[in-house]
């Protein structure tokens, strides 16, 4: 098999460490024990080159071979497609675990990340504005609450629907999100407390204190 | 190959129709030429098989034999591996259309979505929070721009990426806010231009409409 290349920022602000994207494709790489790579692309200026592999000029993208893939539901999905680890090998179960990728980011990531993004920008309160994306989120954790309340993973057995639901959810937990929903609570400490996960997350931050300490050698 | 029955609800309100999420299914069995079945399931009130099938009490959901799938993009995948006509057959090809129908529902809906609630909403002006929403579409359409300026459809042929695609611009057109961005009109132009979208939008106003007929038989 062709090797896989991970490409993400070489440097990112403190605020979104251990939430870059990278994070996803790194915790399924590591979840399925395949080999990989990490590249680096300017946090700043983003060139051509980037915005070939990546039209929204974000981060990441994975290349396998000659294919180049962008969007961290796509990438875990074409991961989930090379082993047996990450998705279900009956067709039921590889169903539900896709159709839970889908909801993690459509119906739920939809909901979490304007949330979050209000929440870190401090909009937060009696506005009209916050109470229609708080009432938006709160809607889709009433229902996934009972959901994760009666099973340890979406598809049954832990899948690529797992890492996007729990990485979602985790964004939200930052924000104090999840406080009255235990069991998504639950959920996220179940995911985050893996060992593919705390080694992703770890390979994160030493990735971009690693670029700390070469701009501050290049200011000395 | 199984029968496919499509459900949805047995009716909605004036504003959603025409933008209820089973218009990317019939569009795409439209497409790809599948015979398919639509079911109903009350509006109101969601009983526990709803929830059985669609987790968040949404429509629509697909069954295709034993296999019950919610989640439009969960669903456009499905069907587009289906079949030849709604996913390229080369590998790279298809991997395109894949990370565009990705693209589609958690990069341009994820912004599109949230903004055109507020638009409905009438939080439109100068708050920061309607500026906030505003800015993260608008930075998406900034990129997607030169990108439908300078191809037909997303993957090369038509594909689900774009049902996904303009079904997501169009609810974004329809509180005007594609005016600064004309190739992301054209392209939506040229989405709802085809025959199947056009029979898929009628069939929806007609389920709906019927429903009317049926309320209104009961009421006489």
């Amino acid at each position: 098999m062709a090797e896989l290349i991970l490409t993400t920022f070489d440097w990112v602000p403190e605020t979104p460490r251990g939430y870059v994207r990278d994070l996803r494709v790194r915790w399924a790489l590591e979840e399925a024990g395949l080999p990989y790579r990490v590249e680096s692309v300017p946090f700043t200026p983003r060139n051509a080159e980037h915005f070939a592999h990546q039209p929204f000029g974000q981060v990441p993208w994975l290349t396998d071979g000659d294919i180049s893939i962008f969007e961290s539901g796509a990438i875990l999905l074409h991961l989930g497609h090379r082993g047996d680890t990450l998705l279900p090998a009956d067709p039921r179960g590889r169903s539900k675990a896709v159709e839970w990728l889908f909801a993690a980011l459509n119906s739920v990531e939809m909901a979490g990340l304007p949330w979050a993004i209000f929440a870190f920008s401090g909009y937060v309160g009696e506005t009209p504005e916050w109470k229609r994306l708080d009432e938006f989120l709160k809607g889709r954790l009433t229902h996934l609450e009972p959901i994760l309340a009666g099973r340890e993973w979406l598809a049954g057995t832990f899948s690529v629907a797992d890492i996007a639901m729990a990485d979602v959810l985790r964004l939200v937990d930052r924000f104090d999100g999840l406080a009255t929903h235990p069991a998504c609570r639950d959920y996220v400490a179940r995911a985050i407390g893996r060992p593919s996960f705390v080694k992703a997350h770890a390979d994160q931050l030493a990735h971009f204190a690693a670029a700390d300490l070469s701009h501050s050698d290049e200011k000395s």
